[in-house]
């Protein structure tokens, strides 16, 4: 036992989000995995289940005593459906725990915006004032104390970290934002449904849940909490769709938004400039030089997230567009950027490199 | 020699293009496939350059002497690079063939928006009011006795198709769409480019010519004669995103626009009942039931186009999507349907089928 | 009623084997649909199952009564799981239709070596004697009349296509035949099942049924049958591994054999001529110039299958290849063949074009 | 300057190779880059033609002065085309710097065998004798104190790891194996080739070099000094066929082989006994458990090869199946294992996690 590491645990670690989580801790200097929960697959090897883990994460996976893993634990992360976090994250608060959480269930301030967009009944709509939004960019000071942490969406971190800058300057119209994004394949988690059958799925390409997302008020919600900032017209809604690409891991947003009177020199340099002020002293946010737009293919399997912007002088409109790994920045290396800062570790251990070249 | 088949050339045979308009015709039974030209190729089969036409098409490729295949051909369908059309094509019209081309050199009825938008000078700008805009849903008519037909672009049909319905009727805002869409690879053509190698590009997914593709304003040209008949405000510019997605044929279209004050009870029903009215009669249209939504994989290799729309009320915004497969219903197989018109027969002929079920 | 076509019925047509009997069949110019059944899906259309049918063939699924279906028609063709093919087909025979079946059901002459590798009784070993093994380039002749008939397994056609022309001519050491071959995941069928899901296959290959697989045994007993034929030594028992792929369709016999003391003056030319000479008559059998190898690319969505083969004088070995769409000549285009054998037709109608260039 | 570094310098580094090699050194502890040329793109960042590497490596690409980056290197590893690393390593070892290379030049002990596959007269004969063939898990000692080590082909690695246990124990008999192989896209390397586009590779599966491919000597040179430890008789010849898939990273290995004599108790569950019992003590070499089969997925991005194999009592044929990345075990990561063995390094420094789950 190496006791000056922090103790965490998995609850639903054989989902992607679950694989990525032991993924990265597992080359996190500072982490050590105590507890590796899974209802389907207790009693065998993480590592059977994810070959590629064999030798490198064998831990055999447990059906799950909450108590007992709050208590074992500095931090649980719990990578669980919507409605069940939101009675399981209680208890594990309740047993001294610091909780991540990657469901949609702490994610709003505003309980009715949660029960209109997941059609559920909140149990504990105490712990919404008390969750911190776990976008370390914009809250990194509230992870510190943090006891729990909702991690963002995969689809509104994309669009946040590409809306913000303008948001919380008000150079943007706040009722223009069109966002049209994509999302890998593992968006969908791992399951066996013909919809996500290798034969559906490859060479396909199509929108889905096109109105009604459940991102969209999530996003929406943050984005009002941005333009606030600005002091001018607060966002209240966004339009927004999401579609399925044919690869594993990637998601890009392509942002459409009027720029407002205060962007007067609103040009594609300007744009630019605006990304690389704010963003300067990010790690993980990386603005593309020039003209030279995102592409998933190059934030694959690590945290960064991509952006730039260009502005269309025929139509008078700014696009943004930002590309990060749905199961990284996205999800789950998102959550070990967030657990660094609430343990006060600098945000980038274990996360400092890239996973691919090619 | 059946005399009774309309004889065909076809003036850069081995681009995709090229091959997908053998594939047509090969299969086509009223066509015979006369002339197949190839620069790099000549003297070989073309079914050396696409073994896959072994036994099916081994017609041998020639260099191409233009006033002969004019000479030879009922109808010849050049595959050739924008700026080389307009120099070749009036040497086919004046040696007696109709011609289809699948440049953007005769897509435009205003001369100066095809120079700005494809930075050349027009040898032929006389051609451009004469050449019929290849799209047979909206000019099947003026089809049948033309000369030259212009094929339109990918992009440009699948924009055109969605929205149509509502441009005709005055529905949306004319200054709000927004178009974004993604395009299959082969849609970059056959070549040697380490862009579209599969190690650059499978497993990735960008925006590219983000400002100031060219597609843009051929959308915005078509836009501003759609909008015409409703007697509302045209059409003048549109705002227009492609992208690339890793999958060899195919292309979606998710457009945005606000409705009109004509357009008082919208809804998604609505948006359905306008295309299916609009649509009714169309045999390669097709509107979707109820909320489904357009997949490039329902439409691969086929001449078909799926259609659908729905209606945000949260941001009062119309979305609608087109798929199509960018080589079939977005270029060559088009060019058959058009070719039917031209020649009298029906406008489905040889091009009923599906090409695949998986 | 177009009474002077075939009538076919499909039952189990919402498989891939199906859609891909339904695809080719509306193709067809000679054959008309009458019962397409679905156990899962009765009283849907079978566009709504595979929407990219929507306008080609809406035909209403049924749940199957087969006394009538078989009265209907002239043709069934069953895609069923093996152990209720053996069930169903007599009923379907009984009751006057002519029967090709997609199982392993009728394939095998010796009933034992049915029972060992199926794990089953078979219920109906009498027409194992009846059955015509469907593959026309052999068995042509028995077509014509066959009331019954097994159609093929998909690794059985790629292999005995490459060796038939080596062990008719006794060209080959009997025992000394390896089959290393690769199949497309649509070759497992449209199940909900995690291994075939988009994240599990994508950028994925390995061996599977590595021994002992059904395919090995039927393989084995045709080799039996062809070798006969030489006079020299019969084939036994084959070595094969088949692999999965991660691409929907297609099938590569890679296959090993040594020369025989009868194939005195092997080399790759004398290879390539034994093809040529065997299978000069063959429209689907395309044997390819020189030492061009086969691609699986280049038989997508046909009934083709290309061959050829090496000699490699350093280990004495020959090496043939083959490759052929596993849907298509591996099964149901193959079934479409063999209907045409049946019902007196040219054995290539409605099967002469390919599906695609690119 | 961190001085306690090992300094290393790239010679090509801007292939698939130089690139993993880059991402490996990135995140190794105790190594630091210093010189990373490149021809083509010489005074770029390694990172603009890399952008996945943005922040993570941004070093200027040099045209590469040989003399000075030995002097300022303690290890250069080169990824230079066969016939000019020939050339090219002497004038890195005069100058004092230890060095690996990619090519072939430096694999063989055998100068006839080198000359006849690479069909090039080598300049340094010398070296043959020198070079140590950088498979740690066969020559660690050997590669402690190396100036040049010779790292392994994709194939021979791939081939000689699965046969390894069977040869030195005399266990297969020595003209029987046979070599069946499929390798991802990124083993062509990084180039415009319309041979390598991704329409003309995705959806395609075929054999390539099937006769005399130059990896086949390689793998029969070492197969020799293998099997040269059992006392039994000698491997002399192998056959081997290559085959591309339609994957970016990946190989896996299928071989047949006839037991030997002294394999009298030969079964599965002996083969995978053989195996673990020799591949005890190795990190990077992973027995599969059973009669489980290796994956390419499971070793992606990292420098494990999986191995297993199966016997088939049927045809008396034992099966042995081995997979890892082509860029990994196959190339840069074994170079950083062989790396760390020759400056004192526990052998899985920087080496120790995966890649990813998904």
């Amino acid at each position: 036992m190496e006791s000056n590491k922090i103790k965490i645990s998995i609850i639903g670690a054989t989902g992607y989000v679950g694989a990525e989580l032991v993924r990265g801790f597992s080359a996190h200097p500072y982490a050590e995995l105590i507890h590796l929960t899974s209802k389907s697959f207790a009693g065998k090897a993480f590592s059977e289940i994810y070959p590629v883990f064999r030798g490198v994460c064998d831990i055999i996976l447990e059906e799950g005593y909450y108590v007992q893993i709050a208590k074992d634990s500095d931090l649980v992360i719990t990578a669980l459906p919507h409605g069940v976090s939101s009675k399981t994250v209680p208890v594990l608060l309740e047993n001294g725990a610091r909780v991540i959480d990657h469901s949609g269930d702490f994610r709003y301030k505003v309980l009715a915006t949660y029960e209109r967009s997941y059609k559920l009944e909140h149990p504990h709509p105490e712990l919404l004032k008390e969750a911190v939004y776990g976008l370390p960019e914009f809250y990194r000071n509230e992870l510190k104390s943090a006891r729990l942490v909702a991690n963002p969406g995969c689809y509104p971190t994309c669009s946040l970290i590409a809306l913000a800058p303008f948001l919380t300057k008000g150079l943007v119209k706040a009722d223009s934002i069109i966002i049209d994004a994509i999302s890998g394949v593992s968006g969908a988690g791992r399951k066996a449904d013909l919809a996500y059958a290798f034969c559906e799925t490859d060479e396909a390409f199509k929108p889905y849940g096109a109105v009604g997302h459940r991102h969209t008020t999530e996003i929406a919600e943050q984005c009002g909490f941005l333009s606030q900032k600005s002091g001018s017209e607060i966002v209240k809604s966004v339009t927004f769709t999401p579609h399925l690409a044919p690869f594993k891991r990637g998601m890009l947003a392509s942002i459409y938004a009027k720029p407002s009177e205060l962007f007067k020199d609103v040009s594609s340099e300007k744009i630019n400039e605006v990304y690389q002020e704010f963003y300067n002293n990010e790690t993980f946010v990386r603005v593309l030089n020039n003209k030279e737009l995102p592409d998933v293919k190059s934030v694959y399997g690590s945290n960064y997230i991509d952006v730039n912007g260009l502005y269309d002088p025929e139509t008078d409109m700014i696009k943004l567009f930002s590309a990060q790994d749905n199961l990284g920045k996205g999800a789950a290396l998102q959550a070990i950027q967030a657990a660094n800062c609430m343990f006060g570790l600098p945000e980038d251990t274990g996360l400092k490199n890239v996973v691919r070249g090619v």
